[in-house]
């Protein structure tokens, strides 16, 4: 199989463009009426890129399987999910800008509300406000700074979400989750999966102790959660291995994460999505890059609230402002795809492969005159794994030497 | 890749209803007029069900490879058949449920006719009925119990076949088969691969010795050959790895045996193949599993003897009474796939794809409105290996979580 080795010896600098926008949970299901979201749409600008592109269906980890985000997002960017894995903790780490460094352990913390006895009546605390994350996360980090010689890091995040970052020598990531995921049952104890997480356990056993003290007279944030316990992986960056200057446009922390995971340039964007904002941005800094990764965010979310309209609107309103901007800046090289599907009828990511396009100059368009999952079953792309996407966009873009003699 | 060590971690219990019917060598080709088997059959049902489904073709093994049952059958139940093999002795062995011990090597046995000069003369010895073949196992067995302290064990199948099993500490199953595979030669002397298997050849010299002493004076069958030496694989069990409740509903001892190797409940059926008694035994059992595989041979040996017509009326048989009375369960996923194709024009095992049909209620159908290689073609499911299917079952049955965060 075509490994990042091979890439890497492969790949060669040019001035061309790449943009590829990622629509979080693009992929969707028929609802009642019998169309989906995509094809409920009203998408011209969409459809006539399809007429005029390569289409296709593409599974970002493997055929049947649900991915998280962080797997989805891998594939998308090159790197094979099924090699390459990203724990809870360091996505959130990284998507809040935290340095994670080597041999640093990261986990993904709830504020949650628990009653007298223990049990947890709300894993999110009834969503506190951010403001009210951050003075917590200040009142525990004054109190708590090393542990057994171990330093520990509380970082706010939004809402109830905070990070855990634990930095020292000999730290190890084996340790199972204190989320029960469900209300109604005490936090987890703290245990090591392995020999190495040991001493590990113990630290995040006393953080806890002095978490659940420090808490106790508050209300509704009276306890914390840990999960996703995680070291970041050692992945080669993108610019190393692809050599390209890549940069992300993206609102939510989690993506700006993975994209920093991989050794992209972060631009600044509102706090808010704002497709305009997004479409300035790549404006702006397009003399400045060769590989531009777009993130929507409102697709995925409609689809998990469940709401097919939201998620055709939101579907409709990339099709009006974000392709026309990015097409008006003539990109070398414009895939459009998700990073895993999201059917508003599912509420939540699903195992569906997701659409795939792919426009650029040298290629020759199949029959598809429509962007929809149905459609793209009979596109020139076929069905593919996600991870092969990258290599065919470098090719359209001639970043890519010939192999062998 | 995606291993089963991926799927062991993501498999999850549910209440869902899986049933895989495997319609044995199910592909075929045009003969002389054009059609293939499924084009010229009228299946009514199988067709309404590709207009409600999502089809596509599958390679058992890899493009191009003819798979024996043994690949075709892993492949189905999830089991990549380039990593895990089974040799024809384990699967004869398996089939008369002989419960086989690790360690423990079994060879598929022949009674054969010789001439004077030891040639072989038939290799099937008539096909002796099998009442005949219990006597002259029992006859064998009285006389041969043991060699060279390696307990020996005859078991009579079905006709001329017969199972031989090996029990002891230290065997090898790298012995080459002593069946020449056709009339006028005698049979091959037994000759070890490796040194490992040097004194097992000396004990398989040893009891063909024996056997054609004890069977000297019988008419036809007055010779052995033995081919397939092999051990059986450990293989982990589907309940283990996909938390299934798997059973199979099989008239065929090896497919029984097939079954029996991957941790299915065996049901028991008529000795001959009959469509409604397996659709009675589905149904009965349906509460109690939520895995069927359901197996049909006469497709295949309709194929294998050249008989298109009876092919394509095995085909029209399967639509009327089988089909009906599985969706008259409203289980939650349906697959229809083959082994391996057995086109009536090859008279045997063939390399080409097998048709692959998916249905289940969160899936968005393809265009294919025909049950037949040619409309699968252009499925939605495009052309994918066949250990793929299973996961996309899974997927579909809500028994897979999320991979990654």
């Amino acid at each position: 199989m075509l490994s990042l080795e091979h890439l890497r010896q492969l790949a060669t600098k040019t001035d061309t463009k790449i943009v590829q926008l990622v629509l979080d949970g693009l992929g969707g299901l028929p609802n009642e009426t019998g169309r989906s979201e995509l094809e409920a749409a009203r998408t011209p600008n969409l459809d006539e890129l399809a007429r005029r592109a390569l289409c296709g269906l593409a599974d970002p980890v493997a055929p049947g399987i649900t991915p998280g985000s962080g797997p989805g997002h891998l594939a998308i960017f090159g790197y094979d999910p099924l090699v390459w894995e990203i724990g809870r903790g360091v996505l959130e780490a990284l998507g809040i800008g935290f340095e994670l460094q080597p041999g640093d352990v990261a986990a993904r913390g709830n504020f949650v509300t628990l009653d007298g006895a223990g049990v947890i009546v709300d894993r999110r605390a009834g969503r506190i406000p951010t403001e009210r994350c951050v003075e917590l996360c200040a009142r525990l980090q004054a109190e708590i700074r090393e542990i057994e010689g171990v330093e520990v890091l509380i970082r706010p995040v939004k809402e109830h979400r905070f990070a855990l970052i634990l930095r020292g020598e000999g730290l190890g990531d084996g340790l199972e989750d204190t989320d029960p995921q469900r209300v109604g049952l005490k936090p987890r104890p703290v245990r090591a999966r392995d020999q190495a997480s040991e001493r590990t356990a113990r630290v995040v056993r006393r953080f806890l102790e002095r978490a659940f003290e420090l808490l106790a007279d508050q209300r509704p944030a009276n306890g914390v959660t840990l999960r996703g316990f995680s070291r970041r992986p050692d992945i080669p960056s993108m610019p190393e291995v692809f050599r390209l200057t890549p940069a992300a446009i993206a609102t939510y922390p989690m993506y700006r994460g993975l994209a920093r995971l991989v050794g992209m340039q972060i631009l600044e964007t509102p706090l808010e999505e704002d497709l305009n904002a997004l479409a300035d941005r790549l404006r702006e800094s397009f003399e400045r890059y060769d590989y531009f990764y777009v993130h929507v965010k409102k697709t995925d979310s409609c689809g998990e609230d469940g709401d097919f309209e939201g998620k055709v609107r939101a579907l409709e309103r990339v099709d009006e402002i974000l392709i026309p901007a990015i097409l008006a800046l003539r990109p070398d090289v414009v895939a459009i795809t998700g990073d895993h599907s999201t059917p508003s009828v599912l509420r939540g990511h699903s195992w569906h492969p997701v659409p795939y396009l792919l426009y650029a100059k040298h290629l020759q368009s199949d029959d598809v005159t429509e962007f929809s999952e149905r459609a793209f079953m009979r596109g020139g792309l076929g069905r593919f794994r996600l991870v092969e996407g990258l290599p065919q966009l470098l090719a359209h873009a001639q970043k890519l030497l010939k192999y062998g003699a």
